[in-house]
This record gives C-alpha cells, sequence and structure tokens, in this order.
C-alpha cells in the first residue's frame, strides 16, 4: 500500500477501505506517513467527503490510537454530554448537578479548546480553589460518591484526533462533516458514557452557520454512535445569539447558581430542562421528558441540584461559600453600560462578534499561551425580540481595563434593530436520536 | 499574509491575487511555508482549477525563482520544442537538425526525465563518445557556428517549479492543467526561445488521455505564452501507439538518421515535417507550411539536414562515423520476435504498456538511480490500420536477457485486434497558435 495511491484514489471519488483507513491514521501517528501526505488527502476529503462506512472507520482508528476510559469501576449509568461550542456555552455547569440530583452519573474528562471564550475547565477554575487536576482514582471515587465530576484529561485520548486536528487547523481542512464527526465522536466514545447527548450549536456563534450543514453533522455522528452500539442524541440548538445572559468565566459559573436556584434567563433554563430530560429519559429514568421536566423542577426547587454543584465543588478543592457569596469570586474593576446605537426590535445579534468581544476583555484565548482573566466578561441583558429605545442598556461590559472601548463598540455593532416586530427564537431547533 | 487564508480562499473557489501567489511560492522557496500547507494548497488547486490570471503569476514566479536563459548571446532566430512525453518519442533528434539546416538555431537544455523510456539525452548519449554536459560558453558557442545543440540543464532553472514537482509527485497533485501548464512554461520561458512549439501528446501511452484534456492543456500553455509575449505554439499529436517504430535508446537514434536519409516510418517522419515546417512558418522563413515542406526535402535529398546532426555529434565528442555504420551503437546480444496471438485488423496499441515492456527490457528509468541499457528496445513493425495472421511478427525485442519473456507477453497483451477494417490514425490531432 501507498499513501499517494490512497490520496489519489479519495480525489477521484471513490471510497476508502477499512485497511486503506488504518494505514493512513496508523502510518501517521507512527511517523511513517509525513504530514504533506496527510495534507492533501484531507483537503480531497474536504472536496470528495467520507461516507458512512468510512467515517465509522476513521472513528475507530482514532479511538484505537489511544486509552479508552473503562466506566465500569462506576456504579450507575453514565451518560455524557458535549457541545460543539458557542457564546455563553455554561450548560454543563447546569445539567451535571441536575442529572447527578436525579441518579445520573456524569464523569466528564474535558479537553482545553482554544475558543473566543473560556470553555468549560476555564469556567470551574474561577471559582476559588477549585482544581481539575485530578487523579484517576480519585476522579472515579468521586463520581461513585456525588455523582459527578468534571476533571481535565489524564489519559492519553485519541492521539490520532490530537495530531490530525493540529494538522487540520493549519491546513484550511477543518470543516469536513467526516473529519469533524470523527473527530468528536473518536473522544466522547474514549470516555466511556453509555448515553451520549451532543449539542449541536447552529448559527452566527457556531462553527455550523446553517441548519442543514448542522443536521448533516448530527446525522453523522449517531449514526456513528449506531455503528458502536452506543445511544447517542444530538440536539440543534440555536447560536444566533448569545446563550443566557453571562459570556465570560466568572459570570457564567454565577449564571449556572442562578439557574439551580431556579433564577435563570428563560432561553438557557429552557436549554438545561432540554438536555436533562432527553438523557433522564434516555437513560429510562422517566417514561417521557414532563415526567423527567417535573423531576428537575423538584430537585431544583429542594435545593437537590444546587447541593450537587457543592459537593462538586467540595471535592475538587474549591470554596463551596461561593455558592452564596458571589464577592467571592474575583470581580472585574469596573462595569461598564453598553447602550443601544437605534429604536427598534432586537433582529439579529452577531454572536461570533460577541465572543470576540468578549475575548478582547480577557475572558478567552487568542493563543494557547494566553492567561485568561476570570472576572471579565458580558451581561447581555437585551436579546432577540427585544424591544429597545436608542441609549437604551443592552448589555453590561465587566473589565479590568483591556480593550473596553472596542469591546463596547463591537458589541453595540453586533445589535441587529429593525421597526418590525420580531418573534423570539426556539432554543431547541431538531432532536435527532440514535 | 496567512498561508491557511490563502489555502480556504482556494478551497472556496475564489481566484488568488498576484500577491497572494507570490507570498505562496516565494515563502515555499525560502522555507517558510511547510510541505503540508503547500501540498493541501495543491490538492485544492486540483478540484478549483486556476484561471488564466492565477497561470500566468503562478508561471512568473517560477520564471523568476532562478536563473534564465539569456539567448541575445545567440546570432538568429532560437526556437524550442517540448514534448509533454511519449513512447518512442525521438523528434528533437530530427528536427534540429532539419531546422539548424534551414538556418533557425535551437539551443536546447534538457532536464533528465523519469520515464518509462529514456529522454532525449539519454538518447543522443548511445552515441559513443557524446556528452551532454557542455559549459555555458560552449554551449552558445555551438549553436552560433553550427546552429543546433542538445545539453544538460547547467543553470538553476525555476527551482521553485523542481520543488513544486516533487512535492506534487507523492501527494497525488500531478493532473492540474493550472499547475502541469506553469510548470511547463515556467520552464520553457526561462530557456529563452522567441518561438515555443509544445507537442502535446494525446493517448494511451501519453499524460493526457483524451483530446478535451489535452486540448484544454495546450490552450493554457498558449495562452501563457500569450501574456509573456512569446510566439507559442501547440500541437496535438496522437500517442495512441509507439511513435515510429523504434522503442528504446540506440534503436531510436538509428531511426533518427535513417529519417534525416529519408527513410523513416511515415508517422514519425510526417510528425517531424509538421513541427518542423510549423516552425519555420511561425519564425517567418518561410510564407507557409507547403512551402517550408519542400525546403525540409531539399535539406533531407541534399544531406544538409543529416550533417548537422554530424556536426553537432562532433561538437559535443561523439563518433560521426555511427550515422553510416551502426554496428559502432552499443547492440543487444539478441534479436528476438514477437508474434501476434490472434488474426485481424490491429485496432488498438497499448502505449503505455509498451513504453513499460521496454523499461522491463532495461531501456528507461523505474527510479532515478536506475542505470539505462541503451541498446535494448523494441521495434514495432505493425501498426494501427495494418492486417496481421496469427503468429506474424509484430515487433521485435532487442534484449540482453533481462525480463524477455514478460515484456514479450506485455507486447503481446498490448496489440488490440479486431475483424472489422481500420482507419489508420492522424498523428496531428489539432494546432492551437498564440
Amino acid at each position: 500500500m501507498r499513501a499517494v495511491d490512497i490520496i489519489i484514489k479519495k480525489k477521484n471519488g471513490a471510497s476508502l477501505t477499512k485497511e486503506e483507513i488504518h494505514y493512513i491514521i496508523n502510518g501517521y501517528v507512527n511517523g511513517n506517513i509525513p504530514d504533506y501526505q496527510i495534507s492533501a488527502l484531507l483537503m480531497a476529503i474536504c472536496f470528495n467527503r467520507l461516507d458512512s462506512e468510512e467515517r465509522y472507520y476513521l472513528t475507530k482508528e482514532m479511538l484505537e490510537s489511544g486509552e479508552q476510559i473503562d466506566l465500569s469501576k462506576v456504579n450507575g449509568l453514565c451518560v455524557d454530554k458535549h457541545s460543539t461550542g458557542g457564546v455563553g456555552d455554561k450548560t454543563t455547569l447546569v445539567i451535571a448537578p441536575i442529572l447527578a440530583a436525579c441518579g445520573l452519573k456524569l464523569a466528564k474528562m474535558s479537553g482545553r479548546g482554544l475558543g473566543h471564550t473560556g470553555g468549560t475547565l476555564d469556567k470551574l477554575e474561577s471559582i476559588p480553589g477549585l482544581t481539575v487536576d485530578i487523579s484517576s482514582d480519585d476522579f472515579f471515587k468521586q463520581v461513585n460518591e456525588i455523582g459527578l465530576a468534571v476533571i481535565g484529561q489524564t489519559a492519553n485520548i485519541t492521539p490520532a484526533d490530537k495530531k490530525l486536528y493540529s494538522l487540520r487547523d493549519v491546513t484550511g481542512t477543518v470543516d469536513s462533516v467526516g473529519l469533524i464527526s470523527g473527530s468528536i465522536m473518536s473522544k466522547k466514545l474514549a470516555s466511556g458514557a453509555s448515553t451520549i447527548l451532543l449539542d449541536v450549536k447552529v448559527g452566527d456563534g457556531a462553527f455550523m452557520k446553517n441548519i442543514a450543514e448542522a443536521k448533516e453533522l448530527a446525522n453523522a455522528m449517531v449514526d456513528i454512535g449506531k455503528k458502536f452500539n452506543r445511544s447517542c442524541i444530538a440536539m440543534l440548538t440555536d447560536m444566533d445569539q448569545p446563550l443566557g445572559e453571562a459570556v465570560g468565566n466568572s459570570l457564567e459559573v454565577i449564571e449556572a447558581i442562578e439557574t439551580l436556584k431556579g433564577n435563570g434567563p428563560t432561553d438557557f433554563k429552557k436549554l438545561c430542562y432540554e438536555i436533562s430530560s432527553e438523557l433522564l429519559v434516555s437513560s429510562q429514568m422517566f417514561k417521557c421528558k414532563d415526567e423527567a421536566k417535573k423531576a428537575i423542577d423538584d430537585v431544583i426547587s429542594s435545593g437537590k441540584a444546587l447541593n450537587k454543584l457543592k459537593e462538586m465543588i467540595i471535592y475538587q478543592g474549591g470554596n463551596p461559600d461561593v455558592i452564596n457569596d458571589y464577592s467571592l469570586f474575583k470581580t472585574a474593576n469596573n462595569i461598564v453600560e453598553v447602550k443601544s446605537i437605534k429604536t427598534g426590535y432586537i433582529e439579529k445579534i452577531k454572536t461570533e462578534n460577541c465572543g470576540i468581544a468578549a475575548m478582547l476583555l480577557g475572558a478567552g484565548r487568542q493563543t494557547k499561551e494566553d492567561i485568561i482573566d476570570s472576572s471579565v466578561g458580558i451581561k447581555f441583558i437585551k436579546k432577540i425580540g427585544d424591544f429597545v429605545n436608542k441609549d437604551d442598556i443592552i448589555a453590561y461590559v465587566h473589565t479590568n481595563g483591556k480593550n473596553t472601548e472596542s469591546s463596547i463598540e463591537l458589541i453595540q455593532n453586533s445589535y441587529i434593530i429593525t421597526d418590525k416586530k420580531v418573534e423570539r427564537k426556539n432554543i431547541v431547533l431538531d432532536i435527532i436520536r440514535g
């Protein structure tokens, strides 16, 4: 077998065999096939796509290139949730405590992504004292005792995907459904959960800009899940405006705590209920989502869900008092009003730009080396469908002085305002069940 | 500017600017842009093509990446001919003496290609004593004094193309009209001739398998020539059977000599007349091709053309007696008959396989390190349109014992024989004048 023949085969539109995919991935990981042949193949895949079988074999090869977490050490049903990434997405911080309070286990190992705003690990680390560097033994002990843990990746999971992803990033070959689905699913399958919910974000602030693309990706991932006999659900959710109000690490944790207290913003609360109830039903804890949602109401009103978050904070070395005293978080020096530059109904919020605005303040990383300022961020108090007068406050910028003016300007220009009344958007756009 | 943005731009189907192409080629030659980004871009170009402007700028950048031969030191009009490569193509050895005898100059620096059969330099080197390693000064002196020289490349011509070609070869990105035309034209332009004739081979034994592809390439090359204000003609010629009868180095030189004596095989002789007369007319030596062809008849019947070859052999250190005594060439130990396995009309000759058969005997290189045996080869005495009985001799294999049987079998199976009468093919399929 020669790599160049495999490249030409894919370039000519044919499907690669299991053996060819093995040869490529194995050869790449072992250093026998050079970057320049792999990048040519990746580009050919961007044009000629991977079919269902190819996606399966690619996922399998990447999965088997590294360690796989054995969750049989956990008593009870383990579920997992993955988001393709959006602005203001603090969902894990709410659904993990809800699910644990309802009797499921969420044993989550997260990687640290490079996004406009921090990832789940960065958000958690804004809680004073809390660590995500937990040993494998302590991780399983924590999950068994309290039902939830969110920690950094310790195991050498899917090294083939890591190597491929770095190459895709610099060769313009990121946006292929086959490559994305294989990358996400190999990591999720390696994490060992029996049920996986994939939150596929759609819209301006997401990687998938329209529903057709998002659906294709969702179907591909659910299809891979099926082939591995894992229960897999994809939920297409709106990312045409920031999720909830808060964007920025401490601000998002506070919003998550508020949501667990029953006070979350409508759209964000709705999403947490949808994801949690979907997982509770597919894990056969409840017969239907309405029953599951009642149970969620109960664990929130009783404080049980909030208590799960508290337990997790304690287990992971954090100060649990933050739950009732937000002043224990690092806070920004200044809170600056952002005013509307027009009168009318909010039709659109350029969400990617909102993410960039938060990053400019210091809430996210532009390069891997950047250090996140957990105190800064934005609160978006006006959302799509709201009516605003010129000079009404639409958002607050929490800043320590870095790029404040450009961030404010970017936010103002992200609000597209129209004369006609605008409908509020549904947060859940579609659900695909495997 | 970032390479990844340029890759994505081409991937999305946009045209690259002059500046972007400069950035890429310059960065690649300087080592600032790695192979893996270039190979991804090359693959994107295979799918999304280069337009006329992009081809021009690519050619320009490659041309300017190295030395350019200044033919102003030559008195008189310099012409050049380039073949995209076929089986049995010894045309240069005939047209160079004809043109020189008619008063044009042919100052040719050839690269050593990797083909099934040797290149022009290998063919020349089968003449005892002849060298193609001539200094630049001696090269110009020879051209000025006798009108022709065919030598190896001494100058550092189009290093960017060399680097790109090596990468294309191993990444399945060879077959792009934009990349091929840029590669050929940058080399031809660097060689300095005022008029360039491109012999674009079409058919089973050529890189371009069908006339549509060949025409696209021909048009692209003529278009580039125009943009550089060079007179450029593309001739599409048949490569659905070996050219002439001889394939193999000494055998081809002998066939060239015979053609200069007026005894060449019909198809090969026709091609030499067409190419020579085309160049004579476009250089304004004659008003029309018929006049030019009469002049060619004259220089052949008078022996002037043959004498030019003799002069070239003498100037380049070879033994000119080979012209009248073919036993001075290295000859093969055995000449073996190849018999037809069927009765009927020859419909097709799988020409690529014929080239491979010659290579198996030792006439060409499989890897750069292989040493060519100049004495071996094949004489194809039956061609398309001929009628043969089973066991009639269709070819002779000149062999020193290497792979004789497999070569014979390959030749036999390359002849496709049918019951119906078959028309002989035209050697010249189309001419595109810039």
